[in-house]
């Protein structure tokens, strides 16, 4: 059931041993976790997944890396819903809606993996910093996995995360400063304490439970992926697994034989690190400083997958482009009041971001796009109707 | 496609035309919608409901009454999931999580038909009072249907509630007073602008919309009900309506034999009119006066289906019991820090509900009981962790 073959580094493509706990590579870049695709394409019936007795994401058993699948964390996984925004653009354009999700965020699926994989690899203490959303899923998932949590979180964090996170069983700390700022805070302390550090890309995990967004679309679209995609990129580990999905997909035979989608990376103007690295035609980014946005979910200042981002971003003849908060604001609203969508403030920046490259004339106003909205609305302070 | 044969009045049975615009019957009681059983047994795969194209609740067409099935106001609904309390009380114990409904509650699936149904018949300006997430329901719904929406809210109703109501596109008026008193003062508009009442029971097809969650608990249990389900009850829709919809299954012999499901309407301390009636043996039940909790959702002094409440109730060998606010708290953290589940309050009162049965023997450690957590936890102001 298990078709792993090995791990390996994303920026030396040294290998690595399977089965085993792992945090970044000897070169300090992302273990990327590897299958035997042949295999898997031979053995593994793709629609008799729409029948698995596991629940959402966690269907896709042959391309994860799970030991084994009994007693999985579950915490009510569901197949999260695509919905067209119908009023304005058709049903050509499509929202992914992450915040039907457990702890109401596409958190839930790279932290149920990291939390699965730990429990099956005897790791009891896990510990990362989070903007909001990923400590929550942590705490929750660590919580149903009788695990012990910490996070370490930017002091102006939205409360509402903070309890919620709390709430779930997990000490939580607010730190002066960025998320990159509590990541190295943090390091002291699990060094001293013996707490595993499950912080976005520095353990391999993470990155298959989001390559399910990427799964799960393929098959929701009957296996033919849209034309354009436009992801909230922070951290960018969704961008990244589903972008190594597409590619798993595709040495598989198991796509519609047309170009991959075209991977868009939305960050807000306030904290734009890969947009400038894309600009500059760098392959790493340099942080950002003195970052700000209201969309939370994307103030990261500097990230540890940076090179990976910019690859895909690439290679998938994509782009990256900021959008400011008002432009931010006024896409949260429009959803609202055009389609009936709560968006989350990061949904709505893909919204803002699809809306001005229309105008650019970079893509057409029939291209298939899919916009990925990583949260529920309600997990924010919402703005005043207008 | 469509089953009904007519409607009824739940008092004094007198039938009203299918098809056709309906507030309550003569008697001024709730109608309720009939169909053709013995022609929906024969004519049904019960099983292919599960490969509908139709999301969520839609999908049960043959039982619902819509006229076409084309152009539904979807916004993206799922089949709620149904989580185990593993660690403190095992596979004996679920919880039915409808916060992962369009607008994060169950109202969604009342108000998605009702908005379905005045779309069909003609229907353009639709209002009600509300306590918070019905309306935001109706008003994701009807902007969805490019309906009119009007809502009255008790004026200490959360503001996350209200900002997303105004968001999605309804007025939104605050008053002082509880929402009977909403209701009373918004008829004198309804009636002078032609608005079409969508109050809780006072039109036939929110109750058919939440009919659904009895009978989606069905199929997910594999037509084996649960021995006992534990409803946080307001206006008590969801209840009469999974009761309806057990009498419907039953009579189509789609069932397993046995008992069907002992009801229990669980009512806060501070509001509990249900409970009141229910010991006294009357029919009806009297208003509660100065009503409060926390659980406001559950805040209804007085109820239009109060007779089809406590009918369920005594039919089916439930019981009504009030829990007070601080064993709603404890049992909302309870499942946040034993489980990692983040209710409502209105849904911890259902858990706290359980716990007290259980003491009181009431019921059996083992019995297999259901809890409705109707709403998202996301959407309160949470309580802090002890």
């Amino acid at each position: 059931m298990n078709f792993v073959t090995h791990l390996e580094c994303s920026l030396t493509g040294k290998h690595y041993p399977a089965a085993q706990v792992h945090g970044l590579s000897e070169a300090g870049r992302p273990l990327l976790v590897r299958y035997d695709l042949e295999k898997i394409a031979q053995h593994t019936d793709r629609d008799a997944w729409r029948h698995s007795k596991l629940p959402g994401f966690w269907r896709y058993l042959e391309l994860l890396p799970l030991l084994q699948h009994n007693d999985l964390p579950e915490l009510g996984e569901v197949i999260t819903p695509l919905l067209s925004m119908k009023q304005r653009h058709g049903a050509h354009v499509l929202i992914k809606d992450e915040g039907r999700l457990p702890t109401a965020s596409f958190k839930a699926r790279g932290l149920g993996m990291a939390v699965a994989m730990a429990q099956q690899l005897g790791i009891d203490k896990l510990a990362m910093p989070s903007n909001g959303n990923a400590g929550a899923a942590l705490a929750a998932y660590g919580q149903r996995a009788g695990l012990q949590t910490l996070v370490y979180c930017p002091a102006d964090t939205p409360e509402i995360n903070i309890k919620e996170t709390r709430l779930c069983g997990a000490e939580v700390a607010l730190i002066d400063g960025f998320i990159d700022d509590c990541g190295r805070l943090l390091k002291t302390r699990m060094q001293e304490e013996g707490w595993f550090d499950v912080s976005t890309l520095k353990e391999p995990y993470r990155l298959e439970g989001k390559k399910t967004m990427g799964i799960e679309l393929a098959e929701q679209l009957d296996w033919e992926l849209p034309e354009v995609i436009f992801y909230p990129t922070g951290g960018g580990t969704g961008l990244i697994g589903m972008w190594k999905a597409f590619a798993e997909l595709k040495a598989m035979g198991w796509l519609k034989d047309q170009p991959l989608p075209r991977m868009v990376a939305v960050q807000a103007s306030g904290c734009a690190p890969m947009v400038r690295a894309y600009e500059n035609g760098d392959e790493f980014a340099q942080r950002w400083e003195d970052a700000h946005t209201v969309a939370a979910g994307i103030r990261v200042p500097a990230a540890v997958g940076d090179f990976l981002i910019l690859r895909a971003v690439r290679e998938s003849n994509g782009t990256a482009i900021a959008v400011d908060d008002d432009a931010i604001r006024d896409a949260w609203v429009a959803a609202a009041q055009h389609e009936g969508l709560l968006m989350c403030p990061e949904g709505a920046a893909t919204y803002a971001a699809y809306l001005q490259l229309l105008e650019q004339g970079w893509l057409s106003r029939d291209a298939r796009v899919v916009l990925f909205n990583c949260a529920s609305g309600h997990k924010y302070p919402l703005p005043e109707s207008s």
